[in-house]
C-alpha cells in the first residue's frame, strides 16, 4: 500500500470480488486502512461493506476512523439492510452526525428501520426493491427493470403494488420476460403474493424462503402495505445463525464468540459452571446420606460412576432429539410420540446395557444376584435420564418461559441424581431382601 | 378426493404453490395417491416432486406405485437435481426401466450425475443452466434467455462458454438488461469465473455461495469444462444438514433420524452406549484401586462427584469451541490461539469454581486445608477438561482419521477419568504431608 502506487493498487483492488477485498481490508491496520479510506470512492467502500462477513461492531470502529461527511457517503451507497445491521451498534451521537449526510429519505429509511426488533422481519428486511402498478405494461414493467437494475439489491422479483402502496401481487422477471411487450400486467402477476408480516421472527421467514425455494419473500405491516423484501442471502446467515446458536445452547458455550478477547470468554462461562456446581451438590448430599453404604459395600457403590456416565449420556441425545423437534414446531401430538420413542429407546438401550453391566458386576463381585439390581438400577437410570430429556424442554417451551435451549450437561447432572437416587435405592433394598 | 370432482380438484390443488402440493401429498394414503397419479399429468407431478422436501426414499416407493412409463415421464419434467436426489435410491433395476421411458440426452445425464460422490459438488449440481458464446450480441442473449425461461432452473446467470464448452465468462441477466442490443457478450462478460470443481465437498460450494451472496456457482471438471451449476436453494440444504449433523456428533445421536422406527432408532444408539459403558470402566478401575481410601475418607470423597460434573461441563464446552474453528478450515496458527484460549478459560473457570469448592468443602468437613486442596483439584480437573476438549479432535484432525465428531460425552468421560486420578492423587499426596 505504497503512496506512488496508489492508483496501481486501487485498480488492482477493485478487481477482486468485494467479499476479498473486504476480507482483504480485516487485515489491514489502522494507518493501511487510512490510505484506503482516501485512494477509494464511497461508493467502492460502500460496496465492499456490503460484502463484509465480521462482526458489525468492527465496521462501526472503522466508521470512527473516517471524515463523518465520508461515513454518511459510504451509508448512503450501502444496501439499506446491511447499513442497519451496521449502525444497530453505532452510538446514538455518532448515528445522529452520520445520517446528516444521508440524504433525508434514506435516512428515514434507516432510522425507521432501527426500531424493529432484533430478529424479526423488520431488522432483516432491504429497502431496495422494484415496484410496478398492475396497470402498466410488460414493455414499462422492462423498462423500469432496466433503469434499476443497478440499484436495487434484488430485480427477479417486481412487485405489484396499489397507489396505496398495499401490495397486489408479484412477477418475476424470468415470467415478465416470457410475455409480449403490450400485455397488461395484471393479467399476468401472481396473487395473492405470500408474504411475512415486519414482526415475524427471522427463523420463520427462513423456514418459508427455504421451504418455497424463493430467492425473496415481500415484508408487509397490519395493513397489507409493502414495507420491504428479504432476500435469500441474507436468510443463509440467519439459517447460519440459529443453527449455531442450537449448537452453542447444548454445549452451554456460545462457540460463536470469536470476538471476546480470552479472558472475557472465560468470564462469560462462569455463570453457568457455577450453576451445575450449586445443582450437583444434590448428588454430594444423596451420596453423603448413604456414606453408610459406601463404607461398608465400597465395591458394588464404585461401579456407580459407569451410571451416571451411560445415563448422562442417553439423557444428552433425548435432549437434542427433543431440542430438534421443539424448533422445528411439531404440535402436542407429534412431541406424545417423539416421548414415546424416547422411553422406548431408554428401555430397548437400558435392558441391553443392564444385561451387559450385569454379567460385569456380577463377575467382578462374584455375586450374579446383586448383579441383577445394579443391572436393573441401569436400565431405571437410562429410562429416566431419556424422559427428563425430552420433558424438561417440553415442559419449559409449554409454560412459556423464555428458556434459550438447555444444555445437554444440565440433564446429565441431573439425571445423575435421579440415578444415585435409584443405585442407593436399589443397592439397599436388596442387601434387606436376600440379607447380604 | 372424490372421483366425481376431479377437475375441481385438479384446479384447486393446482392453485397452491408446489411446496404446499407435495405437503398435502405426503398426507394422502395409497388410495388416493393412486388417484393424484391419475388425474394430474407427469409435469404437474414432477413439478410437485421438484418441491419436495421429505426423505428421497419416500418419492422412491410412490414411483413404485405409479406406471412405469409415467415415473419416466415424471423424471424427465423435474430438475435433473432434484431427480438424481431421489433416483439415487432406488434400486438399480428400477432404475434401468424408468431411464428407458427418458429421452436419451437427459437420461445419460442422469446417468452420469448418479456417479458422483455422495456430498460432492457434481452430486448437488443441476444441469439446467443457460449458455451463450462469447461472440452474441446482448440481442441474441436476452433472445435465448426469453427461449429458456420456462425450463431452465435459474436464468439469472448467463454462462459464456467456448466451443469446446470450456467456461469463459459469465453474464447476469441484471447486467445483460442494462446494456445495449448490438453489444458483444466478450465486451461485457465477467471473467474469470469464479467455479468449483465437481469433486469438491459440498460444504465448500456452501461456503463460497454463502460468503459471496451468489444465486448460482458453476461447476467445472479439470479441463475447465462446465458441466452444471448448483443454485442457492441446494445449497441452503446443504448448510442445514451439516448443522444438523455437527449437532447430532454434540449429542451423539442422529437427531434428523425421523424415519427409523422407535425400535430402530434405538438400536442405532446401541453401540455409541456400549462404547461408553467399556470406556468408563477405566474410571472404575481408578476408584477400585483408591478403594481403601474410599472407606477411611468417605467424606472428601464424595465431594469427587462436584468435580466430575463441571470438569465434564468444562470439556463439552471446548471440545464445542474447537470443532466449530475445525470445521470452518481455520489455520494451525489459529488453532494454537484456540488452545490458548480455552486453557486460559480453563484456568479462570477453574480458579473461580476451586475457590468456591475449597471454601464449601472447607465449610462442611471443618477443614479448610484440605478444603484447599479439593480446591486445586478441581482447577486443574477443569483445565485438563478443558486441554482434552480441544486437543482431541485437533489430533485427529490432524492425523486424518475419518472422524465424524466428537461426542461432548466421550469427553465428559475422559476428563471424569483424569478428574478421578486427580483428585485421589491429590488427597493422597495431603494426607501423607499433613498426617491427617
Amino acid at each position: 500500500l505504497d503512496e506512488q502506487q496508489a492508483n496501481l493498487f486501487k485498480e488492482e483492488y477493485l478487481k477482486l470480488h468485494i467479499f476479498e477485498q473486504a476480507q482483504i481490508f480485516t487485515s489491514l491496520n489502522q494507518n493501511q486502512r487510512a490510505r484506503v479510506y482516501r485512494y477509494l470512492t464511497s461508493k467502492e467502500v460502500g460496496d465492499m461493506f456490503n460484502a463484509f462477513e465480521g462482526p458489525a461492531e468492527d465496521v462501526v470502529e472503522y466508521f470512527k476512523e473516517m471524515p463523518t461527511k465520508y461515513v454518511g457517503e459510504v451509508i448512503y451507497e450501502m444496501y439499506t439492510d446491511n447499513a442497519v445491521d451496521i449502525l444497530a451498534y453505532a452510538e446514538p451521537q455518532d448515528l445522529a452526525k452520520y445520517l446528516l449526510y444521508v440524504p433525508e429519505k434514506e435516512a428515514n429509511e434507516i432510522r425507521q428501520l432501527l426500531h424493529y426488533d432484533n430478529k424479526t422481519a423488520g431488522a432483516i428486511m432491504s429497502t431496495e426493491y422494484m415496484t410496478i402498478s398492475s396497470d402498466q405494461t410488460v414493455k414499462n414493467a422492462l423498462h423500469a427493470v432496466k433503469k434499476e437494475a443497478l440499484d436495487a439489491e434484488t430485480i427477479y422479483y417486481i412487485y405489484v403494488i396499489s397507489d396505496s402502496n398495499k401490495l397486489e401481487g408479484v412477477l418475476t422477471l424470468r415470467y415478465l420476460l416470457t410475455n409480449e411487450d403490450e400485455t397488461c400486467i395484471n393479467k399476468i402477476m401472481s396473487t395473492p403474493v405470500m408474504s411475512v408480516s415486519v414482526n415475524d421472527k427471522q427463523e420463520e421467514v427462513a423456514q418459508i424462503i427455504r421451504d418455497y425455494n424463493f430467492l425473496a419473500l415481500p415484508v408487509t405491516n397490519d395493513k397489507g402495505e409493502l414495507l420491504g423484501i428479504i432476500n435469500v442471502d441474507d436468510v443463509i446467515d440467519v439459517i447460519d445463525e440459529e443453527s449455531a446458536e442450537d449448537y452453542s445452547h447444548l454445549a452451554g458455550v456460545d462457540v460463536e464468540d470469536k470476538r471476546s478477547k480470552p479472558l472475557q470468554a472465560a468470564f462469560n462461562r462462569l455463570p453457568w459452571t457455577f450453576g451445575l456446581l450449586f445443582l450437583s451438590l444434590l448428588t454430594v448430599i444423596v451420596m453423603y446420606a448413604y456414606r453408610y453404604m459406601i463404607v461398608k459395600e465400597t465395591t458394588p457403590v464404585i461401579f456407580i460412576v459407569m451410571v451416571m456416565g451411560v445415563a448422562g449420556n442417553a439423557g444428552t441425545q433425548s435432549l437434542a432429539v427433543a431440542m430438534r423437534r421443539l424448533s422445528d414446531k411439531e404440535d402436542t401430538y407429534t412431541f406424545l410420540r417423539l416421548i414415546m420413542g424416547e422411553l422406548i429407546a431408554g428401555v430397548v438401550v437400558g435392558i441391553f446395557a443392564g444385561i451387559i453391566f450385569a454379567i460385569f458386576t456380577g463377575q467382578w463381585l462374584h455375586n450374579y444376584v446383586l448383579g441383577i439390581a445394579l443391572g436393573i438400577a441401569m436400565i431405571l437410570s437410562i429410562l429416566i435420564a431419556n424422559l427428563l430429556g425430552c420433558v424438561v424442554p417440553w415442559i419449559l417451551d409449554h409454560l412459556r418461559i423464555d428458556f434459550s435451549g438447555i444444555p445437554g450437561t444440565l440433564i446429565a447432572i441431573l439425571s445423575n441424581f435421579f440415578s444415585i437416587l435409584i443405585y442407593f435405592g436399589i443397592i439397599q433394598v436388596f442387601f434387606k431382601l436376600f440379607k447380604m
